[in-house]
């Protein structure tokens, strides 16, 4: 059997601790929220991605500290996906929550995916970065790809 | 000898990563992510006020988590309050670059109330969390006065 991974244990401790719709006074309200963690976690997550691709110099220290912030991140906009939060200055797509079950797997692999980043980047290791770095990727674009507008 | 306190260190480690000016493409992107890095600290820092103040039912965990990640968060804006961010979808004042040092203390000062305030949480003790949560809402409002216009 396939033990749960950090990233559900993650979400779910996050989820549990005071339901979504409790946690916004109005939906505009975890809209901005949600955009901003989102713009946190891009800029965080793109350092890293700069040493992987060589177009900055490698800084094992910096490649972990900017690997915590984004993996802390990815605990955060989740929640922010509660019921009224459809419409407004938004590009989520429907299928957020039509498929609600899908984004929430989206959302877990995506954090399984972060926290082997972030062990890779504690090793110090360019190569272990550059191996960690692409499933990352490829979790934010195959979730943007289906859930977000263009 | 007053020992250097844990926000001062906080900034500084954060600083010596990277200079600020290579850490963001263009200016309009550093002051896009420090105004995102402000709505998700305001966020985690407004649930512990509502505990504070009673508008909200004090959950020990809810608040240490939100300490936790309002304390992540206080570490990482600073930065981007770098060269040539002064113009553009700010509300910075002037003030942040000519008051550089005035504002690297504020800036140190309430990291320094949040790491109490972080602290107080941990103890799981609303009384704790009530009397550590004003100095760091003085310090944001001290800031917000002298450093951001209205």
């Amino acid at each position: 059997m396939k033990k749960p991974f950090l990233g559900v244990l993650a979400i779910a401790g996050l989820m549990n601790a005071l339901p979504a719709s409790a946690q916004f006074a109005k939906p505009e309200d975890a809209i901005k929220y949600r955009k901003a963690a989102f713009v946190v976690m891009a800029t965080h997550f793109s350092r890293i991605g700069a040493m992987a691709s060589g177009k900055a110099p490698f800084d094992a220290k910096a490649a972990a500290d900017n690997a915590d912030i984004a993996l802390m991140l990815t605990r955060l906009p989740y929640a922010a996906f509660g019921e009224g939060t459809d419409k407004g200055d938004t590009r989520a797509r429907p299928e957020v929550w039509s498929e609600s079950e899908k984004f929430r797997a989206a959302w877990s692999k995506m954090q399984e995916d972060m926290t082997k980043l972030n062990a890779a980047a504690k090793t110090g290791k360019l190569d272990a970065v550059k191996a960690a770095f692409g499933p990352v990727a490829q979790s934010c674009k195959g979730c943007h790809d289906h859930f977000r507008k263009d």
